[in-house]
């Protein structure tokens, strides 16, 4: 399995992806999930993938061929995030197609998409792109999106994440459904690939690796399970009937 | 869907059900999913529910029906926790094998059962059943199990549960895991039925009904919102590579 997140806020984005991939639970690898696309100073934007590998590297193989190859449109000549997201749900949408001709079983070659950044003046979007192609975009109600194996890491985002939040309290919640999910689920596996992109500043993050001997995520990650203790224990003490 | 959670500790087992069941969103129940059955001082055990509400309802009625009738083997006959997980397992089995006996669709009917409790002088067990039939028990190093909706409420138990920790503590634990799992996905839903058994106590316990008005429930569902609130704040903040 696969987890991604990526979360839309007040100042910026955040994304974070696993690496592990596995085909039965002796056939892992690691492969990363979380690809970068820009030109420094216009346009910049992240593509994130959950689901069957061989679909996933072809949609992204033939959004960047088309760039290679300069054929139009492309993600560097498309003029909004709406249309990055429309380009990227047709090409989903064709690599299925093609790999199931001859079958009715689409279901298998499946993958969901998560696709964020910003265009020129444009505000930063985010969307998440379904198997058929279609798609919906984060808002300030509802700031992040999950794809692959997101419910352990979903109570965490539901209870603390607001659109408002400073980027590096978000990123924090975000590394803790991380580590949530990394312990509750072992297909779902490090190095982590986490990037920060600060609104208006039409950079290209390099992002950061967490590996596993990764020192602030061992610390924060170890903290963590205090907070969680000595939050249990500082409840108020359950009521006489619960004991009846 | 349902989420059902039972743990097993040094001290005494905890039981919790939720209470929703539904056939689509606009089809929703409530339907008690945590059976009591015992003798006062000699035996005492509780069967959670999950999946197909036929199923589950012919299970117990099965199990009732044979006791109404004193026909033998039933519960109050065999004369050990593992031939109480036998004769669940059992029945189980035949119903769905009953109502599937003219299709291939097995899995339409299946159900998981959660049994736990005390005969006599042998030690408290917790059995996880599944559909077909056989079974695995707790242990000291896994102290709980889960059925249904169980991913959202699975980070809280594998972090801060253990087998040698009070009962009131690991109840606290559990209604936090219920609460998680109530906030992240509606089908779910209040209210939830919670059971303590004391080690060696051998008595029939009523167990406690929590309604959405709940006081106590809700007063350690908001300082919980607030101790996640604060652990993230009080966590140190990202270095500075993060934002490369």
């Amino acid at each position: 399995m696969t987890y991604c997140c990526a979360l839309r806020l007040k100042d910026g984005l955040v994304f974070i992806s696993d690496t592990r991939t596995n085909a039965g639970v002796d056939h892992i690898s690691v492969f990363r999930k979380l690809y970068i696309f820009g030109i420094e100073g216009k346009r910049f934007f992240t593509i994130q993938t959950s689901g069957n590998l061989a679909t996933t590297q072809a949609v992204i193989g033939y959004l960047k061929n088309q760039l290679t190859l300069n054929q139009e449109p492309n993600l560097y000549s498309v003029n909004t995030m709406f249309e990055v997201a429309e380009l990227v749900g047709h090409t989903l949408r064709k690599v299925i197609a093609d790999v199931t001709a001859d079958t009715l079983e689409q279901s298998n070659y499946y993958c969901s998409l998560l696709v964020g950044g910003q265009i020129g003046e444009e505000p930063m979007q985010l969307y998440n792109i379904y198997p058929q192609g279609n798609f919906i975009s984060a808002t300030k109600d509802t700031p992040f999106f999950q794809i692959g194996e997101s419910k352990y890491g979903k109570p965490i985002l539901d209870r603390a994440l607001s659109y408002d939040m400073p980027i590096d309290e978000a990123l924090r919640c975000a590394l803790i459904s991380f580590d949530s999910t990394l312990r509750s689920n072992v297909s779902v596996g490090m190095p982590l690939d986490v990037l920060v992109y600060k609104k208006d500043s039409l950079n290209l993050p390099e992002g950061k690796r967490i590996n596993e001997s990764d020192e602030y995520f061992e610390k924060i990650s170890k903290q963590w399970s205090e907070t969680l203790k000595k939050g249990l224990q500082d409840l108020p003490k359950p009521t006489h009937d619960y004991f009846d």
